[in-house]
């Protein structure tokens, strides 16, 4: 199966995701050491920065994301502010413990099309809890304008 | 750029959009006389059947929408239920009026993996004005099993 | 502190919490037997039918829900809605389970006024699992008009 | 009716509303020159400060705002989050144009009780345009810990 993964892309060995902190996950994920998600590098975005709290993913959405009305499909800014709130959730976790997104919401602001260049989202934990977390999430533009904005839960559990 | 686009899949001529129903627009993309979405194409699912009010998208998630926890990244079943139900909403509206999502959620019930198979994802129509219309859509898998539940809110406006 | 609920309101005797089914307790709220939520007899509904994954509100918004701009505030659905769609999750608990809402969406369909006559909040479950629950709900007026549509995330737990 | 509302609550003359900006409308509801909202009155809260973008309401949920659980019920901060950025948005329209609420979602934080003191819902626009408009809030109690977060989607339209 792994030959069908995007190039880079992939799943993290079990041992490693029950064995390392998210933090520490999420850093050499950045770093090239663990694999990327598929679903990004197919959409073609990926993580940018990386701190406890904070993640930002950085791409530019080409013409594999458009819809038939022209503009990019709003799947596009809800995948990548999925993957920048759920691992700004997973930067707070210690080795030992999982997450799940319970559910996403996605606020359409602006339109997006092919010439509207590199996107950068960030996704940053609003509380993170033993059994639950929550974070929020805003994507821009090169020209710094919001984008879309996002808010997720996710459950918290040992691994 | 059209060469850009998945097989199947790109951007239908304005002038058509604006001179058909949402109903025929949707009829005819599932005779294939119009585009498909190219994200559907890139996330391999597709129109499945329309009628007013209610739209069916199926499809099967690959290798490529994976994360590196070993599921299918929440980003897929976020786009599939952005499709069905703002494809449900454009069924009801007539020729010269057009549509844009302002705000999506989707509520996650069940992961999915490869071995999920077949999935259809139905929009239907909660009500739809003259400036606002809302929807919600639900995602089951082969055994029918409920994977995931969204709600909608589009802008209704003349094009 | 008794004293400053409103008739027929109060807090339920936390060791008949834990030795109950939701089901059971919802049945018993019904009956009289235990109190009815506070906020819902300031706000002026109660609830009118329980089963097994589904419970009815139903109550006539007045003057105190008001906003200045001439129509019932969107507090009163949201309240409604939290009411019927986490009692819902609770009636498929069983005895030693909690369960808390995480998050609450409310799409306004409909404006409400002093008109709209009684209202009925009919909340269903969508999936209850061990750890977390979804549920979705409507409310409708007496002419059968759906009035407002929510989704909610519950977190569950022994108690 | 007027006999009705709450004491210094009520509806606000409709040819005020047409005249003046939202952010003229806001400081005078703050002045008390124009009536507070009657739900805000009859569950503690009131608006605590004003500016072109933002809004601030203050309160402390009482008996009246109990569930049977022996906390807050939802209702309370879905209503106070709903105000204070439906506010927000109002304070950035012109004379003549007015707007509803389409959606709310609210995260759960921090459960309330009557310890719990009082408790600030701040509520800033993400964007305001001329169809749509998009706020979120925050509650935080007296000890500035998060309690809820808030988003909503707004139309706005010429009156």
């Amino acid at each position: 199966m792994d030959s069908l993964f995007p190039p880079g892309s992939g799943v993290a060995p079990p041992e490693v995701l029950k064995s390392i902190s998210g933090l520490e996950f999420m850093r050499r994920m950045l770093a090239g050491e663990l694999p990327a998600p598929a679903i990004a590098v197919t959409l073609g975005f990926g993580a940018a920065s990386v701190e406890r709290g904070k993640v930002v993913f950085s791409g530019t959405p080409g013409a594999n994301a458009y819809n038939p009305m022209g503009v990019i499909h709003g799947g596009y800014a809800a995948t990548m502010l999925d993957s920048c709130m759920g691992c700004a959730v997973m930067t707070a976790l210690e080795a030992g413990t999982g997450y799940t997104t319970l559910e996403l919401k996605v606020s359409y602001v602006r339109a997006l099309d092919l010439r509207s260049g590199e996107l950068r989202a960030t996704g940053r934990t609003l509380q993170v809890g033993r059994r639950a977390a929550f974070a929020e999430g805003e994507i821009r533009d090169a020209s710094d304008r919001l984008i879309a904005h996002g808010t997720t839960t996710c459950l918290v559990f040992p691994l």
